[in-house]
C-alpha cells in the first residue's frame, strides 16, 4: 500500500508527499501530532495536518528567524521564545555564545517529547544549561513579563487552533511591554499568496503596528510551506533591521549557515509590489 | 465529477489543482498542450502535463524575466524573445516606448494559437507592430545572428523536451555571438531546491559562465512552479545588473507592476547560501 500524506494548501489546491513509513501519531490536549519519514523531505513533523517542519528545508526557516535579529543587535543577552516545540530556533540561539538566557515558552509538552525523540535535528539542544523550558500559554506567560528581554521570537502555529492567541492585539501590547527598550519582536508572519495566509499576515501586520514605531517585512523561500512564499514580521523599539546590520561583526563569529547571509538579510526586506499594498490596506 | 490536474514536483511530491473545467485539449508536433479553468488560479496553461502559465502568478514570472534587464540598460532596442508562446514576456516588453523591435521564436505554433484564444491576459500583445513572430527552432534561429540584439530573453520551458537544445553549449554561444557589444542575457533558470530543477540549474550555469564575463543568479517566488523558489540567469558583456542600475531613471518611466520594483530588483541578486554552493560547484 502506498501511503500519501497530504495538505490542503487552499481550498482547492492539494500538496502531497509520498510516506515511508508513520513514525509517530498521538493527540495532544491541543492537537494531533504527526511524525512521518519521506524520501524526499526525510523526517516530517505535522500539527492538525499541517506540515510544521521537515529536515530538508527547516533550515531556512530557522535561520531566518533567528540571525537576522541576532546579526540587528549582536548584544541580545535574554531571549524569550514562544513555541518553538520542535526545538530548531533554539538550535541556532544556541550558537550565539553572547546569549546568556533563553526563556522558552510552548504550550504543548507533547510536541516537544516527540521531538526529542523523531526529530533530534532540531530538538538536539533543548537541554543546553541557557534554556528553560515552560509548558504553558505564551499568551498568560508573557503578561507578568516587564522590561525583560531583548528578543522575543514567536515561532507559531497559524493563527488558528492553539497558535490563535499569538495573533491577538493583547499579546503583541504584552510582548511590548516584556522588551527591553532596544526589545525586537520576531514573528512568523505567515503568506501573502493564498487568500487565508494572507488574511493572517493582514491582520498581524496590523495588530503589530499599534505597538512599535519600526515594523518591517520580510521573505524567505520555504517549499514546504503554502506557496513556498513565507513572510517574517521585525517589530523593533530601536533597531531597525537594515540600517543597524553590523555585516561584519556578525560575518567575524563564524557562524555557519546554509541559507542565511548578511547580503539575503538585506534582500529578504525588499518585498514585491503586491504584498506592499496588501501591507499597506492595514496601515 | 471532480477533476484535479496532478503534477509531479520530484517522483514523491505531488502538487494538485481542483479543474473547474478543461477549455483545452491537444497535442502539437511537439507537445501537448491543455488550458484548465481553475477556481484558485482563473486559467491555467500547461505543457506536456507541466503548469507554465496560471492568471493569477504569471506577473511574477514575467515581470522579473523583463523589468530586470531592462532596468539595467534602459537603451535596449532590439529585442530576441526565444520561447515565450504565452506572449506575457512581450506583453511587458511591449511597455517600453523605447523598444524597438521585438523578435519572438516559438518553436511551436499551437501554443501562440491557443494562448491567444485561452490567455488574452498573456498572448494580448502579440499583435503589437513591433513584434515579429517566427515559428521555428530558436536554437537554430539564433545561429546565424551576429552582434545584432541589446537583449535575449530565454522564456523557455524546462531543459527536456522541446525546451532541451535551449540548454546546451552551443545555444548559449551562439547567444553570445547575436548579442552586441553591451548585449544582456536573461533565461528561465530551473530551481535550486528539487533533485531534477537543481541538476538543470546547475548545468544552465555552467554552460552561462563559459562565455560571459558577468554571470548572475537571481530569485523570485513563483507559487505554482515546483518548491516556489524559482531562477533567472543574468549573464552580460558589459552591464551589471546591481551597479549599473538606474533605478531613479526606471521609476521615472510610471510603468506599474505587482511584482517588480528596483529594491527587489536589487534583494533578488541575494542567494542563500546553499544555493552558491551549488553555483560555486559547477565554477
Amino acid at each position: 500500500m502506498v501511503l500519501w500524506f497530504t495538505e490542503n494548501h487552499s481550498p482547492t489546491v492539494r500538496f502531497s508527499v509520498k510516506l515511508e513509513k508513520q513514525l509517530f501519531s498521538g493527540s495532544s490536549d491541543f492537537q494531533k501530532i504527526e511524525v512521518f519519514q519521506t524520501e524526499e523531505f526525510g523526517k516530517i513533523l505535522a500539527l492538525d495536518g499541517l506540515i510544521m517542519v521537515t529536515e530538508k528545508d527547516e533550515f531556512i526557516y530557522h535561520d531566518m528567524i533567528t540571525h537576522v535579529p541576532m546579526a540587528t543587535n549582536p548584544n541580545i543577552k535574554k531571549v524569550l521564545v514562544i513555541g518553538a516545540g520542535d526545538g530548531g530556533t533554539i538550535r541556532e540561539l544556541t550558537r550565539y555564545d553572547s546569549i546568556e538566557q533563553i526563556d522558552m515558552v510552548e504550550i504543548d509538552e507533547l510536541v516537544v517529547d516527540v521531538c526529542k525523540e523523531y526529530l533530534p535535528q532540531t530538538a538536539s539542544k533543548l537541554d543546553d544549561p541557557r534554556v528553560n523550558l515552560f509548558f504553558e500559554d505564551g499568551l498568560r506567560y508573557v503578561r507578568s513579563k516587564e522590561n525583560e528581554y531583548d528578543l522575543i521570537i514567536v515561532d507559531s502555529t497559524d493563527p488558528f487552533g492553539p497558535g490563535e492567541g499569538l495573533f491577538t492585539k493583547e499579546f503583541y501590547g504584552n510582548c511590548y511591554k516584556a522588551l527591553t527598550d532596544d526589545g525586537i519582536l520576531v514573528n512568523q508572519h505567515e503568506s501573502p499568496f493564498y487568500e487565508e495566509d494572507a488574511a493572517g499576515m493582514k491582520k498581524a501586520h496590523q495588530r503589530i503596528i499599534g505597538y512599535f514605531p519600526i515594523c518591517h517585512v520580510y521573505q524567505v523561500h520555504i517549499p514546504t510551506y503554502p506557496s513556498g512564499h513565507w513572510l517574517f514580521g521585525f517589530a523593533s523599539k530601536k533597531y531597525h533591521p537594515i540600517n543597524d546590520l553590523d555585516a561584519d561583526s556578525w560575518n567575524k563569529l563564524g557562524i555557519q549557515t546554509k541559507y542565511y547571509n548578511t547580503d539575503i538579510h538585506v534582500g529578504s526586506f525588499a518585498l514585491p509590489n503586491y504584498v506592499k499594498e496588501q501591507l499597506k490596506d492595514v496601515e
